[in-house]
C-alpha cells in the first residue's frame, strides 16, 4: 500500500554527476550502451538546460500534488525531482510555488510523466522541468503516494539516487551503481568524436571512416 | 441548421477583463474553483505572450475558413477570435492575411482547437495564436457556421462574450457573469502567494506552511 | 527487395528551387493547388529556418541508419535529406556528426519522419531538421534501405530530385516537373496578397475585398 | 467549488426517448443537423448494442469514482450514467459491482469519457459501456465532483435529462427540449431512406438520384 | 486543381487479385519484399473478412464525401473503394446507403483513412470497411475531388488498379505490374511455410530450422 | 550491451500462478494494492481469453524478431512471453509460425508492447496476444536483444520469472515472491465481493452498503 517515504538513500560522487550532465543525453545514453531513455513525450519547458541531478523519486496517484511537497523535504543540494503519476494524467502538478521552494534547498529541476504550469514563472526562474505536457489544471492533497521507492518514469526503471541527465534531447537516467564507469565510457566517446567530427567536416566519408563499404557491398547494397 | 451570426453580444468591463489576463491562466483557473481550462492540445505558436478578451466565437466546417470572414466583422476592440471546427481537423484556417485583418479591428489573438499558418509572420506581427497544430494546408470557403452561438472549443463550453485568457500555460475561459467575481479572487490568490513565496524562498517548507504533517501522518504515512 | 542506391537523379534548376524557399510553404502549398504537404507531426527543432533544397530520398528500417551514411554520398550542393522509415520509427537516426557531414557536402537539411538528437549542437551549427520527435535513442547499421527511391515520407509521395521546402509551417514537395510552374504561381499570389493585405490593414473586411456577401446570402446566412 | 447534487431533473418522454433509441446515432445525428456527437474516442465494450435514455451527468476528479455511488442513488429506470473527469483521465473508474448496483435501479447504460473495467463480467451483464478506454486501474473516494450539473463529455455540452443514444456508431445527445422535434426528423429521414435505399439497391446511382450532375459539372468536375 | 475522374483504368487479371486474397495480408506484404502496407491505423470494422480487388481511389476534401458519389458510377465488379482525405479527418463519409450502392455495382469493400458510419447495418450487409475511425459525423457536398488518381493512403503510395489485399492484419497494396510475380512469390511462401509449421509443431525450433545458432554466437550471444 | 539469455529463472507455483488467472486482472490488480498494471494501450486480439503464466522477458530492438527465437527456446509449460522493444515499435514481431512453436512448448500467450500479425489464424489456434497494434510488418533477424532480463513494457517493471495475468481488462504483473500473498487477498477480495454484490443487485446503494453519507457529508457535498 502507498504511503512510504524512505528518508536515507544512495546517491552518486558529485563530480561523476556534474561529469554526466557535461557529456549530456546523447552520449551518456550511447556509452552505456543504448539504454535508460524516458519516453520522447517528456520535453523541456525551455530550450537550452542541460542538467544533472540524484533522483528523489516520487509515485503520485493522478491530479493529487501532496507527495511533491513530502518530497521535497527529502531533497539535497544536486537532486533533481522524478515523478511518475500512478496511472496516466496530465494535470499540472507542479508551479512556481513548488519551484521556489525546491529551488531553496537547492533542487537542480523536475522530471514529471505529468503536466507542469506557471512555465513562464520558471523559465524566468531558470528552473528546467522535462514534462509530458504544460497544462494549468490543478491538483488536489487528498491521497498518499510514495517518495524515494523504484518507480517506472516514462517507460524508465529509475530507483532513488539513479543519476538523472536531461537536456534538448530529452531525460536519461544512469544507474547509480554504474554511474562512473558510464561516465568514463562517456569521455572516451567524446574524445573519440572529436577526431571524427573534423574529418567529417573536412569531408571524408563515414563510409570510409567506418570501412563500412566492403559490409554494404557484401549485404547486397546496388548501386544504379 | 448552421448559418447563425449573432450581432450583439454582451462583454465583461474592460478593467475586469485586463486584471484576468494580468492574473494569467494558472491563478485565474485556480481562482474559479479549478474550472475552464481548454486542453492541453492548444500551445501558443510563440512563448511569452498573455492575453485576454471576450470571445468571438466559430464554429467552422472542417476545412472551411468562411466563417472566419464573418466572425471578423463581428470583432470589437478587445475581442479574441475563438474556433471550434464542428468535428476534428488540423487544417490551417488562419494565416497572415486574416491576421492583418482582425488586427486592424482590434483583435487581440486567436484560440483554435485546429490548425494556422504563416507562423513566421504572425509571431513577426506579434498576434499571438494558440492552436492544436501548425498545418500549411489551406481551407475553402464552402459551407456555413455559426459566429457567436455556444461552442465547446477543445473541451471547454465557451458562450459568446465569456472572458478568454491564454498565455504560456494554455487556455482558460471564463463565463462573463462570473468574471468580476473571478477576478477579486485571483487578486486575493495573488496576495496570498506573495507571502508563501518568500517563505518557501526562505526555505520553509511547504509541509509547515500549509501544516500538513498531521493529516499525513493520520493517513497513514510511513517514514522509513 | 532493399539494397537500391540511386546515383543519378535529376534536380531541378538552383533558381526555381531558391525562389520556392523565398515564397515559403504555405505559399508555395496555395500556389500548386493545396497538395504536396507533409503531416503536421514534422515540427523544426528551432524556429526561424526557411530551406528550400533537392531531394535526396532515403527509405530507412526502423532503427538503423546505416542508410544516411550511404545517402551522403549522393548529396550535391542544395540537397535537402528526407527519410522515411519503412515502418513507423522516432529513433534518432541522425546526430550532430552526421550534419557535420552532411554541411560539408552542401546539404541544407534534414527532413525525417522519425526522430533526430544532438539537437543543442544542430542549432547552434544552424543545420535544420523538421522531425517527427527528438529522440537520443541510438540506431544500429545492420540492415540495408535504399537510398533516391521513390518514397512516402509523412504522408506525401516524394521522388528523389523534388523539390523540398521547409519553414515554420511545416514541410511541402514540389514535383521536379512542376517546380518552375508552381513558382511562378508561387509569385503571382505573393503580388496579389500584398495589396490585400494594405487593404485589410486599413480596416476594409475580406467579406468586401472578395466579394462574399451575396455568395453567403445566397447560402442562407441569417444575422441576428 | 465541486460537491453539487442536483436531484430533480427533467426528463423527455419516455417514448420519444425510446423512438430515438430505436433510430440510433447516425440518423439522430443528422435529424438534429449534424450535431451533439460525442468524440469517436469513446468506443462500445461489445458490439451490437443500441440504448437511448436521459443522462445523469457526473463531473468527477481524475482517478476518483465517488461520485459515481451518489449518482446512483438518482437514478430512475430508463437514465443513461454519463461521467467526464475533470481533467482527461482513463482510469477504470466502473466494474461489475457499480454495474450491478446501476441495474437494479433501470439503469440503462454508461457513457464514461475514461476508463471501465470488468468488461468481460459487464458483457454477460448486457450492461453496454461506450469509454475511451479499457483500464483495470483503481480509483480512489477521497473528492467531490458534481452530479447533475451540465458537463462537457468527450467534447459534447451535456445538461442532465438530455437524451443520450448510443450505439456502435458511437454516442449522441439530444437536447432535452428538442427531443420530439428531433424524433420527429428522424423517423422522416428514415423513411426517405427507404426509397433510397431500394433504388441504390436496384443500381440506380445516387449521381442520379440525387440529381448531382449538373452541379459537378458546373463546379467544373472533368471526366478523362 | 482537383475536379479530375479518370474513367478509363488498368486492372489486374481477377485470377490474381483472388489468388492475392486467399494468401492474405501478411503472407503478401512478405512476398512482396516487405511494402506496401497501410498504416496501422486502419482496422476493419469487424472480424474475419478477407478480400482483395482493384483499387478504385478518391481524393476527397475533408468532411465532403460527394466524390464518392462520382466514384461508384466508375466501379466495376471486383473493385474496391480507398479513399484518402485530401488532410486528415475521421468524419464518417460513408454507411448504409452508399454501402447498398457500393456492393449494387460489385464493389467489394472499402478502405478509407478517415471514418464510417452505420457500422452495425454494414456488419450485417457483410460489406467489409478498413477505416481510421467509426464515427458517425455527417459530410457535405460542397466541394471537388479526384477520382482515380494516385493517391497515399495511410501512407501508402497507391494508384488506380492497384491490388488491395485487406483482412484482419490490415490492409495491404500491391502494384498492379507486380501482382502477379507477387502472387507466385506468395504461393511459394505458403507451401514453404505448410513444411516449417509442421515441424514446429512437432517441437523442432527456429533456432534449429533456421540454422540460426552460429549466426547468434559470432553476433556474441551469450547463454548465463 | 545486449547479448544476454538468462537460462534458470525462478517460477511462482503452478497453483498460484492458476489461481491468480482464476481472478482475472482488476481483482489482481486491486488485491495487490493498485499497482502493477500494463498500459492500456496493450488490447488483447480476441475477447474472451483469461490466462496467467510465468513470464519469459524479451528486450528486442526496433523490428527485430531475432530474439523471439532464442526466447522459445527457454520456455517451460505455462509460461507467457512479454517482449518489450527498445524503442517504440509496432512492427509485426509475431504470426502464426511463431505461436505453433511457442505452443508446442507449453507457451500460454504473449504479451508485446508492439505489433503482431496472422491475428485470425493466431484466433483460430487459441493463441491469446496482447498487444499495442495489429500489423503485418514484417521484422528482420540482424541485431541481438536480451532474454529473462528485468524489462519495463508497457510502462509496468517486469522480471523474468514473474507472474503475468491478462485478460479482456488488460494485463497485470505480479511479482513472483508477492504471488502467493496476492492470491489470498485476491480470494479474500472475491469472497467479500460476493456478498456486496447480492445486497447491490438487490437494490441497496452503495452509498449505504459502504457507509459513506456521513463522510460525503462532512465533505461539503450539498443536495440541491
Amino acid at each position: 500500500m502507498a504511503g512510504r517515504v524512505v528518508q536515507r538513500i544512495e546517491r552518486a560522487d558529485a563530480d561523476v554527476v556534474d561529469g554526466l550532465g557535461a557529456a549530456g543525453v546523447a552520449t551518456v545514453h550511447e556509452a552505456q550502451g543504448r539504454i535508460g531513455l524516458l519516453a520522447s513525450r517528456l520535453r523541456p519547458i525551455y530550450p537550452g538546460a542541460r542538467i544533472a541531478g540524484s533522483a528523489v523519486t516520487i509515485a503520485a496517484p493522478p491530479g493529487d500534488n501532496w507527495m511533491l511537497h513530502v518530497a521535497i523535504e527529502q531533497l539535497q543540494p544536486g537532486d533533481i525531482l522524478v515523478l511518475a503519476p500512478t496511472s496516466p494524467c496530465e494535470d499540472g502538478y507542479f508551479g512556481d510555488l513548488l519551484a521556489t521552494s525546491a529551488m531553496a534547498r537547492g533542487c537542480r529541476g523536475l522530471v514529471i510523466d505529468a503536466g507542469v504550469r506557471d512555465v513562464r514563472d520558471l523559465t524566468q526562474m531558470g528552473f528546467p522541468v522535462w514534462s509530458k505536457a504544460v497544462f494549468a489544471q490543478g491538483t488536489v492533497k487528498a491521497t498518499l503516494g510514495d517518495v524515494n521507492v523504484p518507480i517506472v518514469c516514462a517507460g524508465a526503471a529509475i530507483d532513488p539516487g539513479d543519476v538523472i541527465v536531461a537536456d534538448d534531447d530529452g531525460v536519461c537516467v544512469v544507474r547509480r551503481a554504474d554511474a562512473r564507469r558510464v561516465l568514463e565510457a562517456a569521455r572516451k566517446r567524446e574524445a573519440n568524436e572529436g577526431d571524427k567530427r573534423e574529418r567529417l567536416a573536412a569531408g571524408v566519408l563515414g563510409l570510409d571512416i567506418y570501412d563500412m563499404r566492403g559490409k554494404l557491398e557484401a549485404m547486397g547494397l546496388r548501386y544504379e
